[in-house]
């Protein structure tokens, strides 16, 4: 794995910043630890290269680790000169380095899942064939279409969210948007969620302005999403997290668009810290609140927030610089309460934005429905109504998409 | 001025932080460019030191530096073995030397505010005597008399709000509460506003955890009053700005408690970004939000927030680490918003504390009287109403208070 500088020249004259530039025998991960001061691409040749660039945090975010992993795979089989075994051994040799590369970050649920997934594939692959370049060739296929379905599934949130955006507020010419921490080329296989759906906005001529937040403590907006924003020259400025709320007051933004860890199925939604204080902000001055990602980030088999589990992390994010990898800047001694996410709940986003369909579940412009969905909360938290009216019907809507799907 | 390492410790076992010690001709300033990290006191043995120790930042916070620049030059004429002249010209010297601090920090309002006071007061005394030690001695009791009434004004703040929150929440038996920046013994002449809150519920052993912010993008809040609470030995937790949300959602907070830059006639309230947000989500908690500041802090003769000019400041605060002054982190070329404060409106406010009088505007516990005031605030900015009822009435507040002082 070597810093490869012919390479990044010409991959940065792409339309929208890549961090996984792939070709068939060829793999390039964006080094994600040296952003944004440098841009240098790691050329990686096998499985161990991946393994090794995922462990380091060369690359980060859950679909762009587990893609990345596949692909070093890819890379590493379609150069096989020649390989000494029977189909069935190659169908080992493919399900060994799986294992290796899931062991580079054992708790990322989208590694594991593609892994199991590719394992079924050259399984299926050996038992039908004698030739073992047949099954390497299966799996090089599968690996390349996850790549190309996450872009795509992507560019589908891209383009369904621009539309639904500029459907739902058609008096309003252009659109200034807020988005929270990374959801950009940086964090997927290309192009974005809700970042996507800034980037569809732009191509089509309707964005005004994008704005970023900081994103404490790890900073993945000021040295990510900036870098995304400036690399594409999207008209962009960046905010410290607490000044959200004096730039609604402004009446500086159209929308705020967020990215999704995982969506419950009443659609109450886990998101980086500090998505809720976003989100009671933007009700607070009628500013519709949108969630992006893909439908595979909608889990059914949560019926609400509550059940989610937050991630608390590392109190030298807060008291070093560099969200910890830098000097200590804060008083030694004090304790820290560092929560990686946060629940925002379902009555306070306005449509959930996916790859196969949107939803639109309240109108903000009338203050009579804000009032009404206050009162509702506040029913349904003190026991006095068993169902909150608010909350999404998810499974209507994920049924919905499967539909689309079929179609 | 130089370091003064061995006055140092016997500063630091005084209860609670102090940033300016001062005694008769003798005067040492806690470096606040070293904390949290390091404690140093620099000796200021006048005019001069005074100046530099303002220009450089080993002092901050308006009412911090009024009153360092005055016991500088307190320090240098205590100290005089022999002064050549009248009393006329030991007035003219003051006011030479007084005009020179004020060149420290040009914008500093309580600085020129001092100062013209402290020249009225020595040309008085000129007036009246030809020993020129009668004129420096008037001095000297001013500058004393400026230090001892900002204290005694912060005591009286923490002890008014400590009461008062006791009285409006009597069903808690202890108090968790979020403050943000620093408005502590770094800020003042000593024990500070909403810190001073805080610090006298914990002297009345009712204070169950104190939180602060990092208060990006400067750090006050992680350097300084994180800094002051640990000195104190207050149980204290660091938290992300943007994490405020989720532990009030958690049920975590009795009372959220700040500082202002100003508070406007009708009540609203400039204060550091980051504030405004605070409010919002604190309203939506049915957590009670207060102010805590001097009397001097509200200007009649601003209607209303609206009247407050908000100062911007530079990029390389959000694009640097450590506030601007570490290395870059954030991505190169990306437009920045930075404002100093924001403006919370007073129908988000439960009550201002002061030195003298504590004012409660409304009942957070009553679910119709949120919906009633977000009406109320709604009609108001649409002009139906040409009054917003849940302003405050603060000249009749200030009127009480000026009837208190004078009792």
């Amino acid at each position: 794995m070597a810093p490869d500088s012919k390479s990044s020249n010409d991959l940065l004259i792409h339309n929208s910043l890549q961090s996984i530039c792939y070709k068939r025998g060829s793999l390039q991960l964006l080094d994600q630890r040296k952003l944004p001061l440098e841009t240098v691409y790691l050329d990686i040749q096998d499985a161990t290269d991946g393994w090794n660039a995922i462990r380091d945090m060369v690359v980060r975010g859950a679909p762009a680790i587990a893609i990345a992993a596949a692909l070093s795979l890819a890379v590493e089989v379609a150069n096989f000169k020649d390989f000494n075994g029977t189909s069935e051994e190659a169908a080992s040799f493919i399900e060994l380095k799986l294992e290796y590369l899931v062991s580079s970050r054992p708790t990322a649920l989208n590694l594991s899942d593609a892994a199991k997934k590719l394992i079924e594939i050259t399984s299926n692959a050996a038992s039908t064939t004698i030739m073992p370049e047949s099954v390497f060739q299966a799996y090089i296929e599968a690996a390349e279409i996850m790549l190309d379905d996450d872009v795509a599934s992507n560019k589908a949130i891209g383009s369904y969210g621009s539309r639904f955006l500029q459907d739902q507020q058609k008096i309003v010419p252009r659109f200034s948007v807020l988005t929270h921490c990374n959801t950009g080329s940086l964090a997927t296989a290309g192009y974005g969620t809700a970042l996507g759906v800034i980037r569809a906005l732009h191509a089509e001529g309707v964005l005004e302005r994008a704005y970023c937040t900081e994103t404490r403590p790890f900073n993945q907006g000021s040295r990510l999403t900036a870098f995304e924003l400036v690399h594409d020259k999207i008209p962009a400025t960046l905010i410290a997290d607490s000044a959200a709320a004096a730039l609604m007051k402004e009446s500086r933004l159209s929308a705020v668009i967020v990215g999704a860890d995982r969506v419950a199925a009443n659609g109450d939604t886990a998101n980086k810290i500090g998505t809720y204080s976003l989100a009671l902000c933007a009700m607070h001055h009628h500013i519709p609140f949108y969630v992006a990602a893909p439908l595979t980030s909608i889990d059914l088999s949560l019926s609400s927030g509550e059940e989610i589990v937050i991630e608390e992390r590392s109190a030298k994010e807060l008291l070093h610089s560099r969200g910890g990898l830098g000097d200590q800047v804060a008083a030694s001694g004090i304790l820290v309460w560092n929560p990686a996410f946060d629940v925002t709940p379902a009555y306070l986003i306005t449509g959930i934005i996916t790859e196969k369909v949107s939803h639109r579940t309240r109108n903000f412009d009338s203050f009579t429905q804000l009032c009404l969905s206050l009162m509702n909360k506040l029913l349904y938290e003190q026991g006095v109504i068993t169902k909150n009216n608010d909350a999404f019907n998810i499974k209507d809507f994920v049924e919905k998409a499967a539909g689309k799907s079929t179609a």
